[in-house]
C-alpha cells in the first residue's frame, strides 16, 4: 500500500533507486528493480483490511532483457524527470510528462502509454509500486474531478503561497477536489457528523441549493460519476478523522459501481490498497427496498439494460459483496424486476423531497453494508 | 437572441403565455405558439454581429394536430412545472425535471428526451425560444464545467444567502464556473486586463501554478474541452466589461473547434445567437507557425487524425472562417504536413515555457483572428 510521502522521502527514495543501480552496474550486473505485478491474477480481496489488494507476487524490470531494455530506459527518465519536478516544486499532467521525455528522448515513445485519459500508465506504476510512492507525490496531477460543501477549512499551500478555503462559503459552485489532496493540503477544521457522498453533480447542487450539509451537519461531497483518486484520498482522510461516510448513488450498475469502489478500491487501482479504500462506507440508497417504501417511487423506475443485470451478476460473484445478504437480495430483486432506479426520481414528488429522504435514512441507519 | 431575464419577466412571460392560449380556447381556435425553426437550413452567419443565428422562418406548435398534440401537451407542462420552480426559487436539472413530468404525467414520457446529456431537448429548446427565456432563467441547471483564476471578486446569491468569492484566493482549484452566471450572481470586482481562456484543465493548473494571472494581471479560465453554457455566458460578460478574450488551445480539430464555438457561437445553440457568443475572441495559439519560430517544437508535433484533417477543410468551407487569410493558411499547413501541436508541448523544454510563450505572444499580439 502506498501512502503519503514527503518531499524528501520521494527525493530520497529516487536517489536510493539510481545509487542502487549504479552499485549493480559496478557489481558487473545489468541494472534492474522490483515491482509487483499488477494484474488480476495477483489481486486479492483482504479480509481483515476489507479492501482489494496486490498479493505478494514479483516482477523483476531489468535492462539487459531485449523486451524490457526499451521500456527500463524510459522507467529511469520518468524518475529523473519526477525529482526534477520536485526539486523544482513544479507539477505537471502525464501529458507534460509525455513531452518532456520526448524533447529528451526523442521521437521514440509510444503516446498512447502517455494519455491523459490513460488510468493506468504501466511505467509510472511501476515506480510507484516499486518505491511506494504515489504519483501525486511525483507532482504529477491526475485529472481532477468532485466538489465539496460543508464545515471544513482547508489550508491549500501551492505555488509558495497559503490559502485558506472555507467549504462552507462557497456559494453555488462548492470547493473542487483537486488532484493531490495530501502534499501541501491541510484539514484545518471540521465540523460534521458525516459525509454524505452523492453519485450525480446536479443531485449535489440540489442539496447544496437546500442546505442540506448546514441542516444535517454534514459534508455533502459529490465525486460527479466514479470517484477521481483525490476524491478517493480525501474521503479516506475524512473517514480517518473518524466521520462515517454514507454513500447515495442510482440503484443501478453504474451506482452500484461508484459506492463499492469507494468501499474496497478497484482492480487496476489495487496497488494503492487502502489508503484508496473507505471500507467503512454505507450505501443509504437508492435501494429497490425504497420502491416499497416510498409509494410513489413506483411510477419512476425504469427498464434495466443488459449492462444492469450483468453487473449484478457479476457483484453476485463476488465473495466481498455475496457474503452481505442484503446485497444479494438487492441485487436479485433487480434481476428478477428487470428494473432500476435513479436517484433523481426522488425529486419527482417535490424538489427537497430528497433531503427528507435522506436524513430519514441517516437518521434511522437504514443502510446497505 | 435570449437575454438575461428577471424571476418575474419569467413568470410574466410564462403567464402570457398560458393566457394566450385560453383565449385562443375561448374564440374557438386550436391552443398554439410560434417557435423559431430551429435546423440547419436557418441557421446563418450574421455578418454585421459576427455570431451564427437563427434565420426568420417560424414553426406552430398546436394542439389540434396529431402530430403535435401529445408534445404540445408535455410543453405546456413543462412549462407549468418551471413557473413552479422559478417561484419556489429552486433549481433542478433536465432529469430532474424528467421526473417531476414522469410523475405528473405518467409513463407516457420519451425518457431519452429528458437525458441530461442530451444538449437540445426540443421542447424546452421551443420554449426557450418561443418566450425569449433562457433555460438557466427557468431554474433549469445545465452541465456545469470551467474554473477561474485571477482578480475577480463574485457575488454568489444562493439559497437565500449571500456569498462573496475572490477567484484570487483559491488555491490550487480555482473557482467553478456554475451552470448560470446571470440570475443572483454579479461580478463586483474585475482588475485584470484581458482573459485568457486555456482549453485544458491540466494546463490551467500549470499557469495557476506558475500565477500566470498575477504576473500578467488577467484572469485565466479553462472551459475544460467545450465551454458549457455558463462559460460562454461568463466569457460574454466579461467581454461586455471591456476585456479583450483570448484563447489558447491545441492546433487540431478539436481546439479549432472549441475557439470557434466561443467566437462565433455553435450550430446547435445558434438560437443563444450574441447572448453566447463573443465575437472579440483572439487565438493566441498554438499555432503552425510557431513550430517555425520555436525550434523546439518542430520535434514535439504529432500526426493528424483524418478527423484533423476533415474538420480542417470543413472550416475551409465556411465564409466567415475562409475571409481570414490566417486562418486558410494555418489550414492548409495542416492539411499539407499532416502534422499537429498540442498546447502541453510547449512544456516540453521545461514546465514554465508555457507561461513565457503565452505573454510574449500576448505582448506581442500575435494572435490569428
Amino acid at each position: 500500500m502506498i501512502g503519503d510521502c514527503m518531499e524528501n522521502d520521494v527525493i530520497t527514495k529516487l536517489n536510493n533507486l539510481g545509487k542502487k543501480m549504479v552499485e549493480q552496474i559496478k557489481m558487473g550486473e545489468s541494472p534492474h528493480f522490483t515491482t509487483i505485478l499488477r494484474s488480476r491474477g495477483n489481486t486479492y480481496y483482504n479480509e481483515k483490511e476489507k479492501v482489494l489488494e496486490l498479493g505478494d507476487k514479483t516482477e523483476k524490470r531489468t535492462f539487459a532483457n531485449v523486451a524490457q531494455a526499451r521500456k527500463f530506459m524510459q522507467t529511469l527518465a520518468i524518475a529523473s524527470k519526477c525529482k526534477k519536478f520536485v526539486r523544482e516544486n513544479l507539477h505537471t499532467s502525464i501529458r507534460g510528462l509525455y513531452y518532456q521525455l520526448k524533447f529528451s528522448l526523442g521521437e521514440n515513445l509510444e503516446e498512447n502509454l502517455f494519455s491523459e485519459q490513460s488510468e493506468s500508465n504501466p511505467l509510472i506504476e511501476d515506480l510507484e509500486v516499486a518505491l511506494n510512492v504515489k504519483r501525486e507525490d511525483f507532482n504529477l496531477n491526475t485529472d481532477r474531478k468532485g466538489f465539496v460543501a460543508g464545515r471544513m477549512i482547508i489550508e491549500d499551500s501551492f505555488g509558495g503561497e497559503k490559502t485558506r478555503i472555507d467549504c462552507s462559503k462557497q456559494g453555488r459552485s462548492g470547493w473542487s477536489i483537486p488532484s493531490d489532496v495530501d502534499n501541501g493540503m491541510e484539514i484545518l477544521d471540521l465540523k460534521a457528523d458525516y459525509v454524505l457522498v452523492i453519485e450525480k453533480d446536479a443531485m449535489w447542487q440540489r442539496l447544496n441549493e437546500d442546505k442540506f450539509w448546514r441542516k444535517n451537519n454534514c459534508i455533502i461531497i459529490t465525486p460527479k460519476g466514479q470517484a477521481s483518486r483525490g476524491t478517493r484520498r480525501l474521503l479516506r482522510k475524512l473517514a480517518d478523522m473518524g466521520l462515517p461516510i454514507y454513500v447515495f448513488t442510482d440503484c443501478d450498475a453504474w451506482g452500484w459501481y461508484i459506492y463499492w469502489t469507494i468501499k474496497t478500491g478497484s482492480m487496476n487501482l489495487a496497488y494503492l490498497g487502502k489508503n484508496i479504500a473507505v471500507p467503512e462506507a454505507k450505501f443509504v440508497g437508492v435501494t429497490m427496498q425504497d420502491i416499497k417504501d416510498f409509494e410513489f417511487l413506483s411510477k419512476l423506475t425504469i427498464k434495466t439494460k443488459d449492462v444492469d443485470i450483468k453487473r449484478a451478476k457479476e457483484m453476485l460473484s463476488y465473495p466481498w459483496i455475496n457474503q452481505y445478504k442484503e446485497w444479494v437480495n438487492e441485487l436479485k430483486t433487480v434481476i428478477r424486476t428487470k428494473r432500476k432506479i435513479e436517484q433523481d426520481a426522488l425529486q419527482g414528488q417535490r424538489l427537497t423531497f430528497v433531503g427528507e429522504y435522506l436524513s430519514e435514512k441517516i437518521k434511522n441507519k437504514k443502510f446497505l453494508p
